[in-house]
C-alpha cells in the first residue's frame, strides 16, 4: 500500500537522531516489501473518523436505525427469518458477553476497552525486568505464551507510530481524547484469532455473527493475558483490539497474511476468516517479514465480494488513493470500502454483515489437502483457472443457518 | 458413591407433593446408576469448609505461608530451579486474569465471582421465554452453543439440591451468607474444559499450574456466555464455578466420567486433565445418564496417585465413609483426600500440586489411537496388565518444563 520517501508529516520530525534515521529506513523497507504506497501527504487515522464512533457524533450518519441496531445487541426483535430468530439473537449477543465485560467495566471514567480504549492492566509490570540477550529464543517464547493462551496466529512487527490514531474517541464521553502511550514502545505482537468456518458461511445472519462476537470475546480474554505475561516480565504492554492504532499494516508486516479488495487480511491459515488484535510494548523482540503468497495478484484479477456486496461498498479496479468519505485512509493506495454504506445495510438487517468475507475464495477450510490445493493455484499464475473453478465448485454460496443448528443433533461423543 | 434411603435431613422434608416424591425416586435411581452411596445423616456440604475459605477463617490451618502462597499469585518469588523461574510464575500468573478479572470485580460487594459466588449475569432473560416442545432438540442446541463457546465436554443432569452448599462464605467480608437460588431449577448444563497435557506433565511447577490458571480463565469466559445464551432464551441460569454448589456429582450423572481415588472426576476423553463447572437453570433440558468405562475398578487395583502424593493426603484402600477433617464430604461413601495435608504443600511449594493428575494412567493423549487401546485395556479384566504396562512404559513421570518452554523454537507456520 505505501512507499512515500518524505516523512509524513509531525510524527516523524525532520531533525532526529540517526538510530531515529536507521528505524525510518527500515520501517520504509519494510514498507516495500509488504508492498505498502503511501503518499506523501500521508497522516495517521483519527478514530473519531471511524464509523463506529462518527455515529456518535457525526450528524449526517446518525439515525434511528444506527440507535436501534445498538439496542438489538442487548434487547434483540427476533423475526421469522431462518438465522434471525429467537436462538441465532441469543447466540450471537451471548457470545459477546466476555467482550462486552470489558468494554463495559470502565465505562463510568467514559472508557470503552478494546474499542476505542486498550485493555486495563491486570497488574503493573514486575520490577524485575527479565534480560533479553538472546531475542530470538525470548521471541520464541513469547508466541508459544500467545498460541498456549489461545492465539491461532502470532507475528511480530516493529512498532510504527503511523499507524496510531492521531486521537482517540470516548463514545461515552462523546470527545475526542489524547490517545496516550507509554514511551519506548519497540515492538507489535500481533495475534489472531480465527472464526467459525461454518458459521461465517451463513452470513448475512445474526447466526453467523457469532462467529465474529466469539472472535472479540476470545480476542479480549487472550489478550489480557498474553499483556500481562510480557508485564510480568518486566516490561510494558497496551493490549489494544480496534481501539489505540490500526491493526492491518501490523498484520502484514508481522507476515500474518496480505491486504485484499474487500479490506480484510487474508491469512495463509485461515483465509479472511481471522481477527488481528496487538501488544504494543517496549520488549526488543525478533521481528518478522510479510509473506505474501499471491494474494494481491488474485485480488487483482477476482471482484467476488465486491459483486456480492449488497449496498456495493467495495471497489471495482485496482487499489487506489481513492476514499468516498472521511472513515477511509486517506494518503495510502489500496482498495477502501465506503464504510457509510458498509454500515448503514447492517443498520438495515439489525446484525453486522460478512458476505465479503463469505464469498472471498480464500474463505476455505485449509486443514483440507484439497483446499490447500486449490490455495496453491490461487497464488500460481493458473489464479484465473482458479477463480473459474471456484465459482464452478459452488464455493462462497450461503449456507442456512438452520443446517448449522441442525449438526446439533450429531452427538459427538 | 451414595445410596441413603431416608430423605437427608431439611433438604427433602418428609411430607411433599407426588412429583417431588417422583422426583426423589428419580435421584435414587440416578444415584445407584452413577455408583454413589450415601448414608442416612449425610448432610450437604458447607462452603465455609472448603479449603480455601478454611484459611481464611479457622486459626487452625492459617499461616504466614499460605499469606505468602496468595501473595505470590500477584507479585511471586521466582526462583532458581526449572519451572520455578520468572517466565514460569509470569505464564502461571497471566494464566489466571481473566478468572480474576472475574472474581475480582464485585470485590466491592464482598463477592468473589467464581469461586465463592456465582458469576453475575451480564443481562436479564429475555421477555420471551423459548417454548420448549422438543426437548431433545433444544438439548442439543444448548450443547452445540456450549461446544462452540468453548467448551470440551457437555453433558446434562438433573438439578439436585443435595449438591448445592448449605451456605456460602465470603472470604472479602470473613463471613458466612445464604446460597440464595432462583426458584424452580430443574437441570444442570454440566461442562468440562480440557487442560493442556504438556503442562500437566510438568507438575509440579509454576509452568504446570498455568494450565489450571487458563483452565479457570476459560470456564469463567466460556461460563458468562452460555448462561448469557439461557437467559436469551427466557431462562434463569446461574453460572457457577466452585461456587454454589459441588461439580463432581452433577459431572458424573451428567455422563462425563467416574470418580477416581485422587477425588477428581476421570473423563474418557482427557482422563482427570479436565475442570468442571455448571450452569444451573429453570430449561426443561433431556438428562443425561452416567457412562461408566472401568475407572471404579482400574481405580481400585491402582494407587499411584495416592503412592505419588507428597504429602500422603490420599487415601489407599477401598472407599469408605472416613474424613479426615471438616473438609471432606461426611456421610458419602467414596475415596476422600485429606485436604489439610494437601493445601499445607500447596503452600509450601508455592503453587498448586497435581501431581495426582499427572500420574494417574488414565492422564494420556486419547487423541492418540494407541492411547485408546490402553484406555480400553484398563477398563477390561486385563486391567492389572493395562497398570504394570503404564509403569513399565514410563508413562507418569515428570517433564521438564524447560523442555515444555523449548518447543517454542519450533515455528509452526
Amino acid at each position: 500500500m505505501l512507499t512515500g520517501q518524505k516523512p509524513p508529516g509531525e510524527s516523524w520530525p525532520a531533525n532526529r537522531p540517526p538510530e531515529e534515521e536507521a528505524r525510518e529506513q527500515r520501517l520504509r523497507a519494510g514498507d516495500r516489501e509488504a508492498g505498502f504506497e503511501i503518499r506523501d501527504d500521508f497522516e495517521p487515522f483519527d478514530q473519531r473518523n471511524d464509523m463506529f464512533c462518527r455515529v456518535q457524533w457525526d450528524q449526517s450518519v446518525m439515525s434511528d436505525a444506527v440507535a436501534d441496531f445498538y439496542a438489538q445487541q442487548k434487547d434483540p426483535k427476533p423475526r421469522k427469518a431462518d438465522g434471525f430468530r429467537q436462538r441465532d439473537f441469543a447466540l450471537r449477543n451471548a457470545s459477546w458477553v466476555v467482550a462486552r465485560t470489558y468494554s463495559e467495566r470502565g465505562q463510568s471514567e467514559g472508557k470503552r476497552e478494546g474499542f476505542q480504549d486498550p485493555i486495563d492492566p491486570y497488574h503493573p509490570p514486575a520490577a524485575e525486568k527479565l534480560p533479553v540477550d538472546d531475542a530470538a529464543q525470548i521471541t520464541n517464547e513469547v508466541k508459544r505464551v500467545a498460541r498456549f493462551l489461545g492465539a491461532d496466529l502470532v507475528g511480530i512487527a516493529e512498532y510504527d507510530e503511523r499507524w496510531v490514531y492521531t486521537q482517540k474517541f470516548s463514545i461515552i464521553a462523546k470527545e475526542a481524547r489524547p490517545n496516550e502511550l507509554p514511551a519506548g514502545l519497540k515492538t507489535v505482537i500481533v495475534v489472531g484469532h480465527a472464526m467459525d468456518y461454518g458459521l461465517i458461511n451463513t452470513f448475512p445472519s445474526a447466526t453467523g455473527s457469532a462467529a465474529v462476537g466469539k472472535g472479540y470475546s476470545a480476542e479480549a480474554a487472550n489478550l489480557a493475558m498474553l499483556a500481562q505475561y510480557i508485564r510480568n516480565l518486566g516490561y510494558e504492554a497496551v493490549a489494544n483490539m480496534n481501539d489505540t492504532a490500526l491493526a492491518i499494516p501490523f498484520a502484514v508486516k508481522a507476515g500474518l497474511g496480505e491486504y485484499g479488495r474487500h479490506q480484510m487480511v487474508i491469512s495463509k491459515e485461515f483465509g479472511p476468516r481471522v481477527r488481528f488484535s496487538k501488544v504494543f510494548t517496549d520488549m526488543p523482540l525478533a521481528v518478522d517479514r510479510p509473506q505474501p503468497f499471491g494474494v494481491s495478484e488474485f485480488c487483482d484479477i477476482c471482484d467476488r465480494c465486491a459483486d456480492a456486496c449488497p449496498p456495493r461498498a467495495l471497489p471495482f479496479g485496482p487499489p487506489s488513493f481513492e476514499v468516498a468519505n472521511r472513515s477511509g485512509l486517506a494518503g495510502v493506495k489500496k482498495w477502501t470500502s465506503d464504510a457509510e454504506k458498509c454500515f448503514d445495510y447492517w443498520t438495515r438487517i439489525k446484525t453486522d454483515c460478512s458476505i465479503c468475507m463469505r464469498v472471498c475464495p480464500y474463505n476455505k477450510d485449509f486443514s483440507k489437502p484439497a483446499m490447500r490445493a486449490l490455495r496453491w493455484l490461487m497464488g500460481s499464475r493458473f489464479r484465473r483457472l482458479a477463480l473459474w473453478l471456484d465459482i464452478r465448485l459452488g464455493f462462497g454460496k450461503r449456507k442456512l443457518p438452520a443446517d448449522w443448528w441442525q449438526e446439533a443433533g450429531v452427538t459427538e461423543r
